[in-house]
């Protein structure tokens, strides 16, 4: 089924933006009574029906809700450093999105060449993957924030900065986070963190984690990074559902 | 410091490929007395320095070797359908060599839609992301291979299927596979596998496995795959090497 991003949904009808509603009309040619999803980025799934397929301004009838649709039991925010290779930095997002990452922070660390992002771009990446992967909640983008500064102002019950640097221990992620903790995770840039913002992490509560031997891309440590919190937390099973 | 490939290397002098020549002597601009990396594809990482920079035929004199370099105590083998968007699946392949993977199957399943892969192009894929991520074994990529020939001729001591189908049971890899093992895992097209498919790979030895709660593209499913494994063999802690 369709899924359609509705961020300001309050009432039984909800008219679609300009976008969605062309997107829906135009693109998919969608009539009168056909059922759709609709995701309002802060944890509900609806169902509704199309009422008036209006190319401009969409309405749908909302059926029924579903209120913390699949909610984690815990919070990723992950901060990383802006990519010189801005493909590369976007598909980070795409990919840390579609598994489940909360808040996404682009850190300015010593060695970031290329400090920018396209930020309205990404928030519209981040809305496709979430559509596109059945995700309610949308991961919030932060503005570009020196290293130093973040490391001052943000906190949470688990702080990592996963680094290759081979002058100071680290320990890989499954023996450093516990399941349910909400954590932060810094990613650096190509050349990775300098010893003195791996210093300065770890004077502020941070713990030095590795993410294996392998040397990673940043946006395959950021993925990985994130595929590690999820794998933590994944349920032992999912059952067969009855019919 | 560079690498280059050089998989027929069995002498203390090396040719490099008229490729490799060329991007070292005209693009790198390498001169004689440069230090530079080969690796053979075989598990070998040699040093060696430049003797002739001849654009055609660079010739380096081998310093020293490490057999065995960043040996994993485990062998993955991922037989996934190849996909409609083949920018998706060769970003697949760039991903899951440079976390590690020894083969690559592409599996044409019921619902692949299109079957045909760019072996070639994709083994050029696989070069660069292994000298990129500094791997000493080249991924072995097999031919399309159909889905009831593969689970009949391939073996491994640990085998799972990966899947979304509500009708089966389904465990996570981390309740699964024991590190150490050798595996090989199954990830299916965007529609996923049918459940005819699914039970036949139950049949035959594989266990029902899920890759969490998300809704994860074909690529993503193959990447997480990957990663899984490498996350549940990576060593506790790697200390901090003294100078």
């Amino acid at each position: 089924m369709h899924i359609f991003f509705a961020p300001d949904i309050t009432d039984k009808y909800y008219s679609l933006d300009e976008k969605e509603s062309r997107h829906c009309v135009k693109v998919l040619r969608m009539k009168k009574g056909t059922i759709v999803n609709l995701i309002d980025g802060r944890g509900s799934l609806f169902e509704g029906v199309i009422q008036e397929p209006d190319s401009r301004r969409c309405i749908i009838e909302i059926t029924s809700v579903t209120n913390d649709f699949e909610k984690r039991d815990y919070s990723l925010h992950i901060a990383i450093s802006p990519l010189k290779n801005m493909e590369r930095f976007e598909w980070f997002i795409e990919k840390s999105v579609e598994i489940g990452v909360d808040e996404i922070t682009p850190v300015i660390c010593s060695r970031t060449e290329k400090p920018g992002i396209k930020s309205e771009r990404i928030k519209g990446l981040i809305i496709s993957a979430m559509k596109q992967s059945l995700k309610t909640r949308l991961t919030l983008l932060q503005e570009p924030v020196n290293f130093e500064e973040f490391i001052n102002y943000v906190n949470s019950e688990s702080l990592m900065i996963a680094h290759c640097s081979n002058d100071i221990d680290r320990k890989s992620i499954k023996d450093t986070y516990k399941k349910g903790e909400d954590t932060v995770i810094l990613i650096g840039p190509e050349g990775d963190f300098t010893n003195d913002e791996i210093s300065l992490a770890l004077r502020n509560g941070y713990k030095s984690v590795h993410l294996g031997k392998s040397r990673l891309r940043s946006e395959t440590a950021g993925v990985a990074a994130c595929h590690s919190i999820y794998f933590l937390n994944q349920e032992e099973s999912i059952p067969e559902q009855k019919h």
